[in-house]
């Protein structure tokens, strides 16, 4: 195999289909990227053969076609280190899998391996589907991705759960504590679907998609995988099986308090709480609601916090106490300039939701001593 | 005490003395910074009793003068997560050291300490000294600083050499396997003087000083103590004690190699071996100084490297290997575009020095097996 590449091409390139190697495996060839030169074009291929695979085209020269899987980390750092040389870069190999890497005057020599021993993505057939910018689905990754569940107890909830119902896509995490939903409005109508996905792979896909509104993805759903599809990559990852939770139980629309507050001053007062209240001490902020106030109180051992906010209240007074990490969570992925919430009593979950429900953030009191 | 700020001042002054302050104490009162409010000036303070101690005056309107020692890093995070909040800052303090922090409608109460049991700075006789920019010192700092010694076999090494001869101050750093030596011009003359200060004081001297050409900064020598005077703030550093290396002993102007080239490119083409050679591995990078021409071999169980570079020579061909790392931290500690390498033999230290001897960088060289 003899290539030649444009640096900055060939960088972004295995950034991306890097993003699928774990780091965790003792088998060397998962920590691989393959270069698979065809007559016309050049893949890069990386899989951890668990989760997540993806594959990209990248532009470049085939001198000769071939293929090889060379080491992730260290192709990246040998093209990265060169980055201020101005030359093209030159990947070659024999049929021993020696990858000679040059550019200028510089000349690399390392071991790669058999290609041929590499794992391609599973081939999905491409039916049920839907298609969305690539920005709705950065965004909403991050606005729900903060609430999946990191106990492997319940499987399950390790990962996000995307549903399909007409034009409304649902993005959903649980972590047993807290609850969010997300709404995204597609273009266009589609057959019921869904599918759970794990949280890592979500991550790494939002990571590499583009936060262009004019960029659409395609999402496939396929019986034990999802498959993305946008500009020159693909990234296959395998689904979670089993039920997820019945969510549409999980709330109503009652409630006996409603506050409408200043999202952001919301979010000051409690992130100041987090001076006093480190995040694992488990020492809640209270919520002191009475009349138009919010009186927001934090006490530990370092001392404590007293934080007036105003507020729009309708019903009655209430005491109510927060994990300050879980309601910060919410607020931040938010981006309404008012929020609005909905309590019960101090023992029922919170509910923070606007009037079409595009959003339900929903987050379960602890108990408190005042 | 009854004390109101400006934000944005009072996390400033805050930040700078909080240098002084080690976070490896048992003692509380050595983790507070002492507010003590005259009745014309506030002055921040923070020690470690040890080898660091720095105070600055801050603007503040004294409404009860007093004093009370509160927990730096509390302070400090309380203070900037109000930062949001445009009102001023009240700090209180009453006769039991417990501490009020006003902002808007934010309150919180922590426990101070009480201000008599601080240990102030020691009192030094400003005899001694000599003037330079801020700039220059933070950036001779830099460019010495990484070759101090870790090792606390020879205390003395752990410190840097400052050296006052007429108008020339120089500060020498050895670490056993490499020297660095700069040369500051200053305006005027200066009777000779001497101190070793620690490495940590001078780094955290580095980061509070601005990088400002215009501002100067005071250096008095005393027996045991250095004090750097500027702006509103005083650091007193206790220095080491003994007698530093006789270094004018340790180099001659004697070679049989000289190599004339560009820096950047010499630095590119070590930097990309570190793809190869981790930190720790004790691998070589071997210079091959042959007619006009450099070549960088590398070769570690990760593959093999061989960079050419365009130098000029003068005088013998030779083969030397060296740590790459120490030959990366001189390099980059060098502005000049080009540099000059002058070689003695396989066995003796490369000296890169310009012509005035502004500067000087030594490294021993490694054994190595082709």
């Amino acid at each position: 195999m003899r290539l030649s590449f444009e640096k900055e091409q060939l960088l972004v390139a295995m950034n991306i289909v890097s993003r699928a190697i774990s780091g965790k495996t003792t088998n060397p060839i998962l920590e691989c990227i393959l270069f698979d030169a065809g007559k016309e074009s050049i893949r890069l291929i990386a899989n951890d053969d668990l989760e997540i695979g993806i594959e990209t085209e990248v532009a470049g020269n085939i001198l000769e076609p071939g293929k090889v899987a060379i080491d992730s980390r260290l192709i990246i750092d040998i093209v990265r280190k060169l980055e201020k040389n101005e030359e093209p870069i030159f990947i070659e190999s024999d049929q021993n899998n020696h990858v000679l890497v040059k550019c200028g005057k510089a000349k690399f020599n390392i071991q790669g391996h058999d290609g041929e021993k590499f794992t391609y993505l599973p081939s999905i057939t491409k039916e049920k589907y839907i298609k969305m910018t690539q920005l709705s689905l950065k965004e909403v990754i991050r606005q729900t991705i903060f609430s999946v569940s990191t106990s492997e107890s319940n499987k399950i909830l390790t990962g996000e759960y995307l549903t399909v119902h007409e034009n409304i896509a649902r993005f959903t995490t649980i972590d047993g504590y807290r609850l969010s939903i997300r709404n995204i409005m597609l273009k266009d109508n589609y057959p019921d679907s869904k599918a759970v996905i794990p949280a890592k792979s979500m991550s790494e896909i939002s990571r590499i998609i583009s936060g262009d509104n004019e960029k659409d993805i395609y999402i496939y759903f396929h019986a034990n995988y999802v498959l993305f599809e946008f500009d020159s990559t693909t990234v296959v990852a395998r689904t979670i099986e089993g039920e997820y939770m019945n969510v549409e139980k999980m709330y109503s629309s009652d409630y006996k308090t409603k506050l409408f507050i200043n999202r952001q001053k919301l979010l000051n007062a409690i992130d100041s709480s987090t001076t006093l209240i480190k995040e694992n001490d488990h020492v809640p902020i209270v919520f002191h609601i009475k009349d138009a106030n919010l009186l927001i109180r934090a006490k530990s051992v370092f001392g404590e916090m007293d934080f007036e906010l105003d507020a729009i209240k309708t019903g009655e007074d209430l005491k109510i106490a927060f994990n300050p990490k879980y309601v910060l969570d919410a607020l931040r992925a938010i981006e309404e300039e008012e929020v609005t919430l909905y309590f019960t009593s101090a023992r029922n979950p919170v509910f923070i939701r606007d009037a079409d429900s595009n959003y339900i953030y929903s987050i379960f009191p602890v108990n408190f001593i005042e």
